[in-house]
């Protein structure tokens, strides 16, 4: 790509280097901003810059915040002795949307992987294994990815706590709300006929 | 979507008011940036707000440049009677990549939209009139998209300057190279039918 001008050039490349936008894509939103008022580069850059410099990663479950506890765990009606171990902030969004999780998280910032470089160290793994150790927990929920790095993370924090007193348990795999049998896989529904729940209990939800 | 941060949930709305960029493509993209070194955002930031400061457009075409004259309008292997008409600076680019016009261009800015509430005043139109009746043009190439709104801007700029003595043309329309006729819609097969051209010119690109 040939550039009639250096900034734009920059800018192309810098906002090109975020994943999954190419440097045509990246143009269009360059070309975007230059038709715009100056002001919404102003509040785009603004924004971005802040949330760089002065967001926290809440001190017990490493959530992003913008204090140093997150709204979560300073609320005194979550039941603090029940954890829900997620990989990513995301996901603590997309359970706090359900509105049926009343307990705390633990954000472990990421899976065991061992292709793309991450091992438990570069993870949140030894806080969580420290409130359990101090007897803090009573159940830990693993809401992990269920994919082969999300089980090898599970497997790996098992490890590390089965000594101790504590329930733990992994979310239910099974055919999504609203979704025909003939249209899952072969795992999925093997594994909801395996774990088959009461249906005095299946009609609760 | 509920946000644990402020200035989590800031950043992503800037984001998302980029064209094609939902709430969840802006998360993911602000969130990638919380994982990157402090430099990456500050780099991103200030490459945005130097561009949107400080880019300059072309004061001969309009183009998008760091100096007052772009480099092509500023180039003196440019033949500067030959004048390309372009919506666009992507279109600037497309052309160049080519490698196959020596001329200047003439960026309108966009196309003669009713529906978008883009009329003939908001595009470059009057500068590129002035340089017909000043004698400085000998052909305008018209390099607008095939479509209702592109041929109606091609059409009003046509009709300001046909009384001057300008040989004007249009980039041709037809099948693309390396395409198979079975595909192609019956519009352009029809155009490249009407507008077919001698043999012995077409071997020679």
């Amino acid at each position: 790509m040939e550039f009639s001008s250096k900034l734009l050039e920059n800018a192309v490349n810098e906002v090109s280097r975020l994943p999954g936008i190419g440097k045509r894509t990246a143009l269009r939103l360059v070309l975007h901003l230059l038709k715009q008022p100056k002001e919404h580069t102003k509040f785009l850059t603004d924004a971005l810059s802040q949330l760089r410099s002065d967001v926290k990663s809440c001190k017990k479950c490493h959530n992003i915040s913008d204090t140093i506890l997150c709204d979560i765990c300073s609320n005194p009606n979550r039941k603090e002795e029940i954890i829900c171990v997620v990989e990513d902030i995301r996901d603590v969004m997309a359970i706090e949307n359900t509105g049926q999780f009343r307990g705390l998280y633990h954000v472990l910032g990421g899976k065991i992987s061992p292709i793309e470089g991450v091992g438990p160290q570069n993870l949140n793994i030894d806080s969580l294994v420290e409130k359990v150790q101090n007897g803090e927990v009573k159940e830990l929920i693993f809401a992990l990815s269920s994919t082969m790095e999300g089980d090898t993370t599970n497997f790996y924090i098992f490890k590390q706590i089965e000594k101790y007193k504590v329930i733990t348990s992994t979310i239910a795999r099974g055919i999504s709300v609203g979704d025909e049998l003939e249209y899952a896989d072969e795992v999925t529904l093997g594994r909801s006929i395996i774990n088959r729940i009461p249906f005095e209990q299946s009609i609760k939800g």
